[in-house]
């Protein structure tokens, strides 16, 4: 691969075609699977991802074994029950929402941040936000290696992190960030699911009016 | 744009070139700029990310006024000899590292976490970490379309986040995750310039034998 590649104008909109059209999805085809060269694909595009001082701080973890993934479903059910809880009058349509896809998807990975391995490059003012940022970007590769491989991949967050990780027997300091669910689909999302539901609409994506950026500070 | 778009095996392999390619860049054309219309391309895929719930909890400033770039630079030098005092005995090795490129770069875009909007939906369990999730993915999609326009981008997370944030006007509860110095480069680096520098391997990036994920648990 040639380091210094100069990308043409229609590689360009492939790839900002790419990130428009990624979506965090829950609906998934049932039964079906990932073909296996591409889910070494996917996770080698996520290896690829920068890291604060190359300190790689993230783990996969694949869950084959259909009981294990039987195992979760109670952990998210638990933190949704607590969710609509937390969220008082809008408990009941937070209950009518599909928050995640665990049951269908052909595949779910475990993004987990693995123990601090003492890395100061980078991350001496701000040692967990740096770790958690370069894990975060490890998902963003595989979310859009997935959707390059017409498969959608939906970030489920709903869980109690210390239950999920002694499922997973995570040594002690490591913390799941994601279940990631990820296969085929029959449709993919034409706006964020949580737009086309109702719950909330995203004020700065595909707004053709909002502002990019601010100049010089926060407010001047 | 047709949100059912099957991306093509020659678009797939675009896409896994980008993601392969792209690198966290610190030597930049001094005098250079960026086209204003690839600017926008940029910041726009940036605010395409997914977020935790929807709640879109990134913010990005450019630094336009030269005067206001120039205040950057002692916090970025005092949080470098800090590095360097906790370092220890690698202090000489890390002194004589390129660790930024915020005067030559052409443009300099600071990343900064949002103030807590109080949003529920999949981060009730771990409020903080889901939020600097959402803006780390921000940055990968600026990084990847960055290396799309074919520009380099520079993370750089060497300052003390208070300080900084006082010199950006952030408000209480915001912080800066990044200064991202932007730019046309003279080339593009082959693999990590940590890696090319001597300063640390990757364990995991391109190398073809790492275990790409592990089964079921961190370990059977």
């Amino acid at each position: 691969m040639n380091a210094q590649h100069a990308f043409s104008d229609a590689e360009r909109d492939t790839i900002y075609q790419l990130i428009a059209l990624r979506r965090d999805t829950r609906h998934f085809q049932p039964g079906a699977t990932v073909d296996e060269a591409a889910m070494q694909r996917m996770l080698r595009a996520a290896h690829q991802a920068p890291s604060v001082g190359l300190m790689e701080p993230w783990l996969f973890i694949r869950l084959r074994d259909p009981a294990l993934r039987e195992q979760v479903l109670p952990l998210v059910a638990a933190e949704r029950d607590a969710t609509a809880q937390a969220l008082g009058e809008r408990a009941a349509e937070f209950l009518r929402l599909k928050v995640e896809g665990l049951r269908e998807c052909a595949e779910v990975l475990a993004v987990v941040l693995a123990p601090d391995d003492g890395t100061v490059f980078g991350r001496r003012s701000m040692p967990r936000e740096m770790a958690i940022c370069s894990a975060a970007c490890a998902v963003q590769n595989l979310w859009l290696a997935a959707r390059a491989e017409n498969l959608g991949l939906g970030w489920v967050s709903m869980f109690d992190p210390a239950a999920l990780g002694a499922l997973l027997r995570l040594p002690p300091g490591a913390m799941p960030l994601g279940l990631l669910c990820l296969g085929p689909v029959a449709q993919f999302y034409a706006s964020p699911m949580l737009e086309q539901q109702g719950w909330r609409k995203a004020h700065l994506t595909d707004h053709p009016d909002a502002p990019l950026c601010r100049d010089n500070h926060w407010q001047d």
